[in-house]
């Protein structure tokens, strides 16, 4: 059921023309900080500014040719609707992006300056699932959600993939958890491809649902989460839920102010712009010493998508 | 008389164990901005968070065991101050640095991490030196200077040679011009390692002395400059002008707004933070574009030492 090895060594080679191998980078003043070796994997450099390209586009580019006619749809707030975006304009085909009034100026003008076509909802689930539906009705585009679907896990996969093969015999990968699609991929190429190396996930505590998911051995749904980390703030996916049961060691739960200590650390001492979810790992590492202390530990940088304006709330 | 291809190959041989190879990055949509092929080479993520770590490893190591011994010193108020306690630090050797008193925090800051030990004097040149003087008197502590000695010139042309290496058939590569150490090391670069390929300089309008120097065909000395690329200060040295004479084909000036202009760019799309320095390199390929369009050019991105707090000014 879970997508396989192949499925995702597939998936690597059909996004590879469209998508960055992004650097990993290493600071020895943050390894002292850790008293661990961290590689940080940047998907804050990832095409469209988050690793979101990666499942937007293995799920884009498996479409038929009726389908690809159609375009695609999808809602989101943040880097998915960006993502898709920008492989609908690669493939030449229109993307129909639902999002809530509220979201943030950034993102609009993203998904904008990708030429996705946006309508504006409400700021709820039901309202966003509503006007997706009327959408897809109209145009007939293909849905391709955000983290619950097996493309989009296995495209998600692919960092985690990219950084086993470049960096050797790590101990440890952690990667950030919203929906679970980019933790459910991490699992999963931790799992296949690596030796003796244990999947992590870092959550804020004001949103930690997957945290207490985990816990009660069930789905528990995000209700009103409370967290700058904006990229974390949803449910976990029905098919991302049962991968990370089984396949990830432990979840970190991480509070504001350590999320935003740890963003400072790599703005300042790794000179890179991420967004406050990327910043949940190293937040999670500095402060699980005793899991990590010692080892090889591969930190997945999921987006750098900030509104440089804002900035000033945090430093 | 200039440094020799095999002494610019020595030195990377010499300080390759204790320097990043810094990553090389693109972004499509400055590419489209430009209408070049551009290659950011990124010395923000260099140790020491410039360029100065390739001069000050290189010179520090040529030391004998007796100059070792009494440590290494210099005037500066900025990247070469906490560059050279960084490799003061590596060497298990003391570094003297000499600062003007209205330095910014954040290079005093770094100086300290590194071990630096810090002596402040009124910000004048004269002041600078005569300070320099007396400790050296006292200590018998080496004087590494920021630019103007071929062993830093050496070492700075370094970033450029890994920048040919790494990209082929470059036709263009421009770094900023302050003291003139990593302009002439890059042009001497350019010259030796590359072939069809030009050297150019980018230089804020309010701090154009080496442009103005160029055209005079004599040394300018910079007479209150006013910028906010706080590496691009100081007056050209005597022995990187003659360099930059003969091998730098222009010199671009920028105004501050192009600056701050390019910074952001290089903050939202490439996710990294640059200091206003590194800037101005973007903000000539943009502004000249009779210069680059269709060219494959290589950036050198000096440096990312800036204070965060600071940022609410730019952007």
């Amino acid at each position: 059921m879970f997508p396989s090895a192949n499925e995702i060594c597939d998936a690597h080679q059909r996004i590879f023309p469209y998508v960055h191998k992004t650097p990993v980078l290493t600071s020895k003043s943050i390894d002292e900080l850790a008293g661990a070796s961290l590689f940080f994997k940047c998907e804050n450099m990832q095409r469209g500014g988050a690793f979101k390209a990666r499942g937007a586009f293995n799920a884009s580019l498996q479409l038929t040719n009726e389908e690809l006619a159609k375009g695609v749809a999808t809602h989101s707030s943040g880097n998915h609707a960006t993502a898709l975006s920008l492989a609908a304009r690669t493939l030449g085909i229109p993307a129909y992006i639902v999002m809530p009034s509220n979201s943030k100026r950034i993102k609009i003008v993203s998904v904008e300056a990708f030429g996705g076509k946006i309508t504006f909802c409400e700021p709820t689930l039901q309202a966003r699932e509503s006007t997706l539906e009327e959408i897809v009705q109209k145009t007939g585009a293909v849905f391709i959600p955000p983290y619950d679907d097996y493309r989009i896990i296995a495209g998600q996969a692919t960092a985690a993939k990219e950084l086993i093969e470049e960096i050797e015999n790590l101990n440890a990968i952690i990667a950030p958890v919203g929906g679970g699609g980019l933790l459910s991929g991490t699992a999963l190429s931790v799992n296949y491809f690596s030796k003796g190396c244990a999947a992590y996930a870092a959550e804020p505590a004001g949103a930690d649902d997957a945290w207490r998911s985990l816990k009660a051995g069930k789905i528990i749904p995000s209700i009103n989460p409370v967290t700058i980390s904006d990229g974390l703030l949803t449910s976990l996916g029905t098919r991302n839920f049962p991968i990370i049961q089984e396949l990830v060691s432990e979840i970190i739960r991480v509070e504001e102010s350590e999320i935003i200590s740890a963003m400072r650390l790599l703005w300042e001492r790794l000179k890179i712009v991420v967004e406050p979810s990327s910043a949940t790992v190293l937040a999670a590492v500095l402060k699980s010493k005793d899991l990590f202390e010692g080892k090889k530990t591969g930190l997945i940088l999921s987006g750098g998508n900030v509104d440089l304006s804002e900035m000033k709330n945090y430093f």
